[in-house]
This record gives structure tokens, sequence and C-alpha cells, in this order.
């Protein structure tokens, strides 16, 4: 199977925890895009009535063309699944997220659901995470003040660009790469990060995932994390 | 002496260390602008060379409109001496700021400043810092459910609000005061803070200062944190 097979039956695998009435966190990304897909074919097949919550407005504008009905997070008070991608995801469940540049909604989302899935293909299952880079959303205001210290700490900051300028958040920030590698300690790493004043959120996702469901080549493979 | 009178004599008192060829931090409120008509005058009268960075809008304003030369941030590479307010200041030199909503580019600004000086009157000085509240800037996305969390924690919290809207921050940002009263362990409170996803920044200004003036009925008090 290609790689976008893989995606679709880990989608189509991804949408069958999906049960009537749930509130559901629709997160970003290549493979989400297939489970989204797939979920709409649920609604529209089964009638399946749910509600989703998305990480990002281009998640949005795809569910809304497939006829699922979207709330803003701020109207409901809770969320029981979010199936979101990854783009690392170590031996011991930590995840990096943000390469798409939606870490920050990725992460407040994540943080309000009762149980968090992530859909990834094999690629993304790594011994350590880092090699990916760990992406921080920063406030634009004395940004590279925030750059010159990540360099200082020796974490090979690069600026995210796009078409030759900063790349800007929905939330109109900007994005440091770090360039890592293979982090010893993730836990040290998200503690610096956080308190780094000008620091909005940074992609390591420690602690943060209940199931994986990872495409295989014999087909996907579902992991409980707890 | 009046509260206007006492302010502008510790404006006064605190442009005295301001020396030439320094890049200071011009901070936000009304002690502070007391303190850069003071500048203003030195510039003018004495021929003084410095360069400012501010923390809002408005101080930019103010500065530039008396000839004092301002940059970005971005474009120095350090401050020698961040000069703001304080809304409260404890017995160990712990401060609450964002009473005027700038906290976040004011804690940049320190966090950039080799050395740091709040002026304040003599009502800002407390036993235990608390009783003005606690700002908490966070991102709109999702605010409520951070809201919600910071309830059950017990921090009453409280939207800021301006002509029946929720208040925006220069960066577009929410702030949630947390009416907690005097706090017995700031250093706990802001961890929490700064762990909770969805908070950019927090008002709790903890081992960030090395001078403090204080405007006394019988004329500013200089004090030396360390």
């Amino acid at each position: 199977m290609d790689q976008n097979e893989l995606k679709a039956l880990v989608g189509q695998e991804a949408v069958k925890y999906i049960q009537d009435g749930m509130i559901v966190g629709l997160g970003t990304g290549s493979t989400v895009r297939y489970m989204v897909d797939a979920l709409g074919k649920r609604v529209q097949e089964e009638g399946l009535k749910i509600v989703g919550v998305t990480t990002s407005n281009r998640t949005t504008a795809q569910a809304e063309g497939l006829g699922i009905t979207i709330k803003d997070l701020n109207d409901v008070d809770h969320i029981d699944l979010c199936i979101d991608g990854a783009d690392e995801i170590d031996t011991d469940f930590n995840g990096i997220k943000g390469g798409g540049g939606a870490l920050l909604w990725e992460k407040i989302v994540n943080n309000a659901s009762t149980k968090r899935m992530w859909i990834v293909d094999e690629s993304k299952m790594v011994p350590r995470i880092g090699n990916f880079g760990v992406p921080v959303e920063v406030i634009p205001f004395g940004a590279q003040h925030v750059f010159n210290y990540f360099e200082k700490q020796g974490y090979h900051p690069e600026w995210r660009m796009t078409d030759g300028e900063k790349y800007r958040t929905d939330e109109h920030n900007l994005i440091i790469d770090l360039k890592v590698g293979e982090i010893a300690d993730p836990k040290a790493l998200a503690e610096d990060l956080i308190h780094t004043v000008g620091v909005v959120e940074h992609g390591l996702f420690l602690n943060r995932v209940d199931t994986v469901i990872v495409g295989r080549q014999n087909g996907p493979e579902v992991l409980q994390v707890k």
C-alpha cells in the first residue's frame, strides 16, 4: 500500500471510536484530513450526530463542507475525544506537534479533551523525539531576544519562513523551530521553554495521549497508552 | 504633597540613574508618565543621548513627542536599565503588574534588561501582594476553559472589561483578573499559571527588580533590592 492508502485506513479506523452524541476535537494534517473525510461519510450515511471542535481554520472549512456541525471551543464545556496527528512519537508516547504551525490551538483542544487519540503513519514512530525539531510559538514583540536565548542554550533555533517572510500563526505569532536533534530529557526542555518570557506555547506534547493508531504496511495498529 | 506631586518627584529621582549612551526601557503608567516627562527635559536641556524601548504604544507616543529616540526591542541587543511602575510590591520585592493591561510587553522588556527599577507611590507597598488581583493574559481561543479552570482552582477569575466588551491587549489577547486576595505562596501560583495551556503570561513579577523608588510624604525613598 502507498502512504496515502495507509493514512486513509488509519483515518477510517479512528472514526470507529466516535459515538453518537460525542463532542469531537478535530486536529490538523494530512492523516487527519482522511479521518475527517471518513467522519463526514458516517454523518451523511449513518446520520451520526456529533459536534466537532477544530484546531485550525483549514479543518473547519473541510468539516463544514462535509456537513459536520462545528462549534467554537468556547461554546462547549468539554470535548469527549480529540483526534489529531503528530510529527513524532517516541516509545514513551511523548510527541512533537506543530509542523503545520497549529500547535497552540492543537494543545488547547488536547487540553480540553477527556480522551486524546493520535493518528500517524509509521514513519512518525521514533525511539526518541527531537530530530523533527521542536516548534515554539513566540510573541513578535522582542522575539529576537528569545531567538538569541535559544541560540545561547544550544537549541539551534531557526525562524519558520514562508514566501521569504517570517511565518505567522493563526494568532499572528511567530514560530521558531529548534533543531535540537534527539532530546535526552524532553521534560527539562519543556520546562525551560514554558518559562521563557515571550514563549506562548511549544510543540512538546508530554503525557497528552491515550490511544495511538499507527498506519503499518499490514494495516492500522492500535496502541493503548494507558 | 498630593499624590501627583509625589509621583512627579519620584519620576525626577528615577531619571538621575539614566546616563549618556544608555538604552533605557520605558514602562507604562501614571508614575512612569512623570518619569518620561523628566527624561524628555534632560534630553532637551542637557542634550542627553539615550535610546528608549517602550512597553506600550502609549509610552511610545509620549516619548517621541518629547524628542526621545525610540527603537523597537528587536533592534537593540540589550537594555541597560528598565524603569517601570508596579501595582503592588511586597516586603520581599515580589511585584504585581498589569493593571494597565501591558503586562506582556512589560515582562518582555524587564526580561531583556540588565538592571530593573520600579517607581511607585507608597500606596503600592504592601506586606503581601494579591489584594490588587493578578492579571493573566490569555489566548482568546478556548479562553472560557482557562476561566473555568481558574474558577475550579479557587482563584476567583473575572474578565477584564472595557465599554461592555472583553478588554483586548496590544497583542489582541484577553485579560482575566484573579481576585485571589493576599497570596501565601506567589511562586506556586506563578508555576500553576505559566503551565496552564492558553496562558500567555501573568502579572506576577518575582525576583525581577533591582531598585525601587517609593514616593513618601517626605520625598522619594530609594530601596536597593540586592
